[in-house]
């Protein structure tokens, strides 16, 4: 990614960060309500000026063919006037979400008199990476804005035409709400360098998000020099312990692998205990296969389940994100634990139980972001969750794990009053 | 490092790594009461075979030629009655400390009636590289245990008696309170090799905690491919503001200077506004004089102040860790603000002032893990800001900030409880 770099696009990029960083100090000290009064703009000048950010669009479409994109591609590039309401809305909500910078998270006065506040802050200069879909440029800048951090955006180049008009308009309405324009800048570039030269430089930019493929992730990982917020793969478990109501159990799982096949939180591996396997497999293979997703089943379940095919070694390590199942039946709730523990992507797993011990040990013990009792992997979400708007959900146990909203966007410093104290002597 | 790694350390490492991992599983769900009585019963096996372990650290300082160790060196290496007293205190202290596992830190019932925790969770196995010291063996398994993380230990060759002889004790004291015994691992071999290969390791380490010279730490935050908690260097300021209290002023600058140069937390440069230079500057520095403290000066300073030396451009940029200091008289409040942001390390700095608008203004701004107002920058310390025992201060600003104690060694799961509940079809 780095072999030949010009000097112009080395000077692109620092110039870029740098502008960003000087963006960043001055938008650390702006109060809630001014930086509620440039998204609030932001929201007005999108409105205003859809019809010019659609005919961008329209260009990125038109070029879509030159990228070799799929059918699913071009939906997702695609920024409907719809897709483009809802982005706005979007910053409205964020608008009405409490403001993180500057509230108190702790405080203590010591014994000596000290008030020690510990006070939330933003990281500084976020570079965003992520692909097609440009309404995330709206809810990226907007989050950023928000938690009082400057943003580096980059798009995927078949998006490039939208999130030019996006960018544009967002830099009007911080230039109208006297903010620093600087604070959402845009790498206009389609060099693929340019992300390597970024990535280095971790004296001015505090954090990368990736967004997109798991190739993407772990190359942006392998070269950063900064922090990396990942949102890696979710292999999502349900767990249908012996105790459980089997009508709720078959209610989750047909809503955990069908509502929405193609998300991270959507399950891909179903657990079932083998007391009640008989009572249970077969039942809910059925209503699974009425769905038609395909079942790939542990030489137990293909027994009980004539309709499932022998799942091979891999299939219970890999993220089908369609209506493809694994499942296996196992001895016990702690054989369950093991199971998802190893094989799990640590994102997001479910137990259907009604025994009160047997919900708090797979709570206490598999290491997931989020752990369900008696509800679908499909809550895993900030929304859902009550977190509001999210940029990714991270599947790290560093600094955020699960849904990385506002607060996940920022740090906390320690202020410290005195009346001259003095350290003894 | 890694040049030629023999495949005896290839396993001997993966075989370390494996121990604390699976040990770290069953520690995650360990009571408090459980940890806390597998952290008395080490104090009182450390006390009871004390002797045990002095004799090891005698064989230690027998060797010190070996490896050329500075008399500064040779004295952080001894491990006295009295300073293994302190660290099983230390034991004690860590005990008393609220368990950061299994505690809310945020909860929310939804509008649907989903019941969701933010509860408290161990990281999982640490890596502690360090140096000399050997009582800081016994402070980080304290910590780690008690925030349910396994740990890997690698001390410094200089100490691997000492090291060897304290891990052998608290894994006795594991084995008695029914703990897994290898929570507590110690890198045995000298070969530098070994550090190489466990930075590798992501999949089995979750964090590491490099604590020793800033070369150290660089080469670990290249090295790692897992997070890196990291302490740099403390480049600390006293700003003086014109509306301050001069004998408070100097009485705060000689305190962060003077109490104990060469820490981290120590004042390095001090600014004094125009203003009030003429009358603060020569008193400040006779006093400084008078406690021995060489001062290298801007033109300024050095106008007013006759003893100051000029102060070469890199001054501004060096932390001392002696009876060294810069000096430099700024113009007003955002000079001073500046010059701390841009030269400054994150680390500590204090305002000393009079003006309630200056202390808002130089908190919000001034982008530092701690900032004091009218209070010296020594007590940036996981003790005096109520945190309890701490394993560093961290100047990164993802995931820890400031003081790294209990808290800042765990993360968090989100455990939903529903009724069956299912996603909107």
């Amino acid at each position: 990614m780095t072999s030949s770099i010009s000097p112009d696009l080395s000077a692109y990029c620092l110039d870029l960060a740098r502008r960003a960083r000087a963006a960043s100090r001055l938008l650390a000290c702006v109060s809630g309500k001014h930086k509620n009064d440039a998204l609030l703009r932001a929201a007005e000048e999108l409105e205003a000026r859809a019809a010019e950010v659609v005919a961008a669009n329209e260009k990125d479409l038109a070029a879509a063919a030159e990228f070799a994109l799929s059918a699913a591609q071009i939906d997702r590039l695609r920024l409907t006037p719809q897709r483009l309401h809802d982005a706005i809305t979007g910053i409205r909500e964020v608008v009405a979400l409490p403001d993180p910078i500057g509230q108190v998270r702790a405080s203590s006065v010591r014994p000596n008199g000290l008030e020690v506040y510990k006070v939330g802050v933003p990281l500084g200069v976020l570079l965003f990476i992520y692909e097609s879909r440009p309404n995330v440029t709206i809810d990226a800048a907007a989050l950023s804005i928000k938690s009082g951090n400057a943003i580096i955006l980059r798009g995927g180049r078949e998006a490039l035409h939208t999130n030019r008009a996006v960018h544009a308009i967002l830099r009007h309405a911080l230039h109208l709400a006297k903010l620093p324009e600087d604070a959402v800048q845009l790498v206009e570039t389609s060099d693929r360098a340019a992300v390597g030269q970024l990535l280095k430089m971790n004296d001015l930019i505090d954090l990368v998000i990736p967004r997109g493929g798991e190739e993407l992730i772990r190359r942006v990982a392998a070269e950063a020099r900064m922090p990396v917020l990942k949102h890696y793969k979710g292999i999502c478990h349900v767990f249908v312990e012996k105790s459980a109501d089997l009508d709720r159990a078959e209610r989750i799982v047909l809503n955990a692998k069908c509502q929405r096949p193609g998300v991270c939180n959507a399950m891909e591996c179903l657990l079932v205990e083998e007391a009640i396997a008989e009572a249970f497999l077969p039942r809910a293979a059925a209503a699974l296969r009425r769905r038609g997703v395909e079942l790939r089943g542990c030489p137990q379940t293909c027994r009980l389940v004539p309709e499932a095919i022998p799942a091979r070694a891999e299939d219970f390590d890999t993220e089908f994100l369609d209506l493809v199942l694994s499942i296996k039946v196992v001895t016990d709730l702690d054989a369950a634990i093991a199971h998802i523990n190893q094989h799990g992507s640590g994102h997001t797993d479910a137990i259907v139980t009604n025994d009160l011990s047997a919900a708090r040990r797979f709570t206490a013990a598999v290491d997931s972001a989020a752990v369900m009792v008696n509800a679908s992997t499909r809550f895993h979400d900030g929304q859902e969750l009550g977190l509001g708007a999210e940029i990714g959900i991270s599947t790290d146990k560093f600094h955020a794990r699960g849904p990385c909203g506002l607060l996940e966007l920022t740090s906390y410093k320690y202020i410290v009053y005195g009346e001259g104290h003095v350290r003894g002597e």
